[in-house]
């Protein structure tokens, strides 16, 4: 990296994790309308399944490629929710910096979401890994990118929400 | 914050975190005789459902609100172990530092706690949210509050240990 | 500790961290090859029951106990490859660093792994706790010992592979 670029990686890993805490924290406390407000003015948000990751295939299970999208993702939730009431819970661990280019840091992240429905036992919803691309601005860390990777095979009832 | 009252943060979260990791120990070695340890003098306890919780509803499915109350727990626990032998195991990700006033440190983590009991498979047993307020006093760190508010709508089997 | 052996231990549990991140990706990844490379030139490694730790049964349910018998797993587990397709998924947390004697550090951690089959819905594989001998070569951080215990006591399907 050049001398200019170069900070404390260590400080920045810890925006990272602090950035990954908060962020789940959101969808696990259901503020959803919040959730825009981790993302950079121009962003990438997708949740796609690693075996289309794996054999390159272009296919999303969701697909916001502005912020835009991104905020209208919101709209669309909250007057679709016909769905059952549910809590979700995500689990974070493995956070690494990769590394980072012209200001842009490299990051990934295992998780783990369980979902909790009415009068039903807690399950696994997902598991998979992050992978994001953040950038630190006057108002905090934001993800220019976030792709939620995951390895189920089945998605269990419909993706409506963000991971 | 105060300047007096001004610590380096990053350390406090440090131990915070050190707390928990102590804590989660204690109980998946099934060392509970050991847990009224990670208790200040003056303590609280409380294992809560998320939807008492958000309901403002004061129901606890555990609540200890002394030390006398968390060491007579241990007692009781000892005392009716009818119940199959089993394993716990914690996970603990996402731990924040909230805020500080007068020397005591708000602090949240999510869980995950897996079951394992005899011949049977590995379960989710629960999961949530730890909110905790900690001081660090002159044996080290401690919960001087400790809520475990758990997703779950029913909890597998008969609450009877702390989480 | 004496004052050589003293090394920044706040330093020494990050390296400690991004070791067993960096090993968790590598079996995530399916990147089975490159697994010896986490251990030291005269190492151990074992999956072992933790009903057999407690009681000091000598069994194990997988055992290498040299830097060769490592290397030989791989050869056998690319060999054998006859199972189903599967994504794992770890998840690691609770690290703690336990201690240090002449350059060695213990180390344990509690860990999740998932299991995805093809056209299955994502399941808890094993829960347990890592506990590891970790020494800091010129190459790095490296496992001198890795024990992986694990509280399940089926193991769904035969355990070919490393945890």
């Amino acid at each position: 990296m050049e001398a200019a670029a170069v900070r404390d990686l260590a400080a920045v890993k810890q925006e990272a994790q602090e950035l990954f805490d908060a962020y789940v924290e959101c969808l696990d406390d259901d503020r959803i309308e919040q959730w825009p407000d981790f993302f950079a003015d121009h962003a990438v948000y997708k949740v796609v399944a690693r075996e289309n990751v794996e054999r390159n295939l272009p296919i999303a299970t969701m697909s916001c490629t502005s912020k835009g999208m991104i905020q209208d993702r919101v709209v669309a939730i909250r007057k679709a929710s016909v769905f059952s009431p549910r809590y979700l819970r995500h689990i974070v661990s493995s956070l690494r910096l990769l590394g980072e280019e012209s200001g842009v840091y490299l990051l990934q992240a295992n998780f783990a979401v369980f979902q909790t429905m009415q009068d039903e036992e807690t399950k696994v919803f997902m598991v998979g890994k992050y992978r994001a691309k953040m950038v630190l601005s006057d108002s905090g860390p934001k993800f220019q990118e976030l792709l939620a990777i995951y390895d189920s095979s089945q998605i269990p009832g419909l993706l409506a929400i963000p991971i």
